[in-house]
């Protein structure tokens, strides 16, 4: 039984005006933020807010890069080129390197948005683009890789530093992916549900699809929403868990 | 005398399907490259391409920060705040940086662009703004301050790394600033009385302002337009007599 | 004393995931909305949403053009010409109008937002510009003019359709002009002040400036805030007593 | 044999300082101009500018609507509902109706660009809601369908005012469609061999396949493209061939 686990969630969403998500208060529970990068979602003052939370609760900053779509806010397929994937990875990292540069942080992770995130899951190529962006950027940066997909294959190959990654509040299908979102029910919202998930993940290695199968996991981290009702709830439920157990949350990073 | 100098081009304005200046050629003769990040002008693959050029030819790589209005080309005020300047800056840099990185090249300087430059030129705090986002970005980044305007002030106060700057193609006033590109002639054409002029602000240490005033000028770098008619046989002139005048033309930072 | 006025209020400035506003309560209580075009804020989707529950409720609709700054929420001043905001409105208000046109409902009027709005009040290119972009898209399109500003002189130079508008939410100064929102107090929360003040202008035809200055106004419709804390109250209060006064609520345009 | 054609081209997709295309060339061999509304291409500036060139030659205005992708002008399939690309077709005819509505003219035509025409070449769906969108924006206006794709189909079934289209100047498959771009030598240069494929499907009907088959078609208007290096030879032969041939040359919409 590992004595340690990364939790990272999406931050640092908001746009101009406009507000999304309770940062504030989900950053008292994660040890990695994802940080929106300006091109789904995020934009330079709230980078700088952001990291500079990040830095006074000791979170780790990684890098959310996204589809250049606000409009949609990166959750629609757009058809790039791997040489394409890779430069908007590399400039979005550059872009919120320079906020954690600014507050003596690291650039400790990258995790990519939405439905460039979904395809990295299947597509090898886009997973391998992603990578070597991480490994061109720095040979520090960590690249999450969720379990189970090509993602990890993508990180062998490139060499590129990773983590294997989790999901506490999202429902599994038996063969390790996620159940889609479009199917009713596959965001758990019940702390209990999501924390005993989570436990079961990080204490016995193996997390319960839907119909009963038991999918061997090992991640490093876990991803928990910061943005469904339960989220704060779920998040206490977790570290007070986590801490009965005696596992350590800390940056993957470290 | 000098015996060196530093030759400074705008670079990798182009967009997408659209294209702009001509880097491959200008890139020859200069020896820092100021390259657009994005928001006036330039793209993810736009800058790799830029960046990738200039190690090539043994450019220095900075980044041309603008205002986010690619429809304007980053060439009308818009009123931001200084916090909103410093962001935006660091945002950019960032970006440039990362193609930098990947190229094993470091981010040698700062120059921005367009009606943001322009604004630096006379107002203090936007320049402070400017200076702070460098320093903060790296100790070892130069920021590039137009000779005899408040940048240089600037750069002192926020103890930036940092260049003058004066201009082989601009017609000066006898105060010392650029006659207004609004008046016809402000941008010298003829590669004679640019490279006499380039030559006598780095040899002579002055510049002959439009009313005959020698105004004193002791710029470590020389901006040169590569995207006037005449700009290769500008910079062709210039060079050539700098050569028989014994004076090396290298990078600002080095 | 009139026996009619119109209410209006911005509407339609959420973006993509983002919302803002409670566009279906405010609707309610106006007969007028200016809708956000896309460019400071709004986009395709909220515009058919906002112009559909706009013929549901019987209300005007209108456009609401900012400048090209989503995030700046088009608030802050950005140097055109007047070719270019005159081009920028026509773009904008034709993008609105698809939507009044695919329900049926004639495009009623232009009242331009945030930062420009502001630079019109005093600028009489600026207001002229959009008034000529009003009057070329159509001889019909009302063009909102801020009673005691250059906008009125502006409408009848053009020869556009205008009416005079009077806020009833925000602090006046014995001028006649709006006491900058940057001083603290200036927008009206108090429904009880609020509905005052709009009475007092509609049935008395002046405002009582902060010093207690009589100012002559008589305006054809009034602005309501629709995203203050207070915002729905001060729209029952003002609805109530305009009910009592026996002064009709109605479109603009009609 | 019919006695007029509509010749249609891609007209108005430079962008703020970029040019692209020779639009005021080209405008003098069209009778149908497809105009970008400023997502994939095209700004404000230059809508007006082009609708008042095509204004100055008797010359047919059409939107060109595309994806919100400048940066990709509008060539990489972006994944959007039906609703979505209804809106978004809505959105760009009003902005480019406004400037005909400026300069007098009607809005003629929608043909959509790039990847979503493609997309709407092959998917019913994406095409009726393109239709649709024609259709809620004015019963006058004309859709331009590629004959031999489900776009007919699609026009067919909304019930909108709709023309068949050929290309002059593209390679066609033994089925009917035209030979994928990223086959070399699926774009005809040569003038002679583009004037032949013209006059052979307005004269006979027919156009000849890469492998000799005769595919027929009975178009209203032929595309040809201005952005190849013998655009206007081919433009002026086949304008030359035409007027031999006593077909007359005019906008779809008359």
């Amino acid at each position: 039984m590992p004595d340690r686990i990364d939790m990272n969630s999406d931050m640092g969403e908001s746009f101009g005006v406009y507000k999304l998500g309770r940062d504030a208060e989900v950053m008292d529970y994660i040890s990695s933020a994802n940080i929106a990068c300006g091109w789904h979602a995020g934009d330079p003052m709230v980078m700088e807010q952001t990291v500079r939370m990040a830095k006074e609760k000791g979170v780790g900053v990684g890098a959310h890069p996204g589809y250049p779509d606000l409009l949609g806010f990166g959750r629609r397929r757009l058809d790039l080129s791997a040489g394409e994937i890779e430069n908007y990875m590399l400039y979005q990292m550059g872009a919120l390197y320079a906020f954690a540069k600014a507050y003596e942080l690291p650039l400790q992770h990258i995790k990519a948005h939405g439905s460039l995130g979904n395809l990295a899951f299947v597509d090898l190529e886009a997973s391998k683009a992603i990578a070597r962006a991480a490994l061109r950027f720095s040979k520090d940066i960590v690249f999450v890789a969720l379990t189970g997909t090509v993602m990890v294959q993508a990180a062998r190959e490139i060499g590129v530093r990773y983590v294997e990654e989790a999901y506490a509040d999202r429902v599994y299908n038996p063969d390790g992916t996620l159940q889609s979102r479009k199917i009713a029910g596959s965001v758990i919202h019940d702390p209990e549900k999501a924390a005993k998930q989570a436990l079961t993940i990080v204490k016995e290695g193996y997390v319960i699809a839907h119909d009963g199968t038991k999918v061997g996991v090992r991640p490093q981290t876990l991803c928990v929403h910061g943005d469904t009702p339960t989220a704060i709830s779920i998040l206490q439920k977790i570290r007070a868990e986590l801490k009965k157990a005696g596992i350590a949350v800390k940056p993957m990073g470290q």
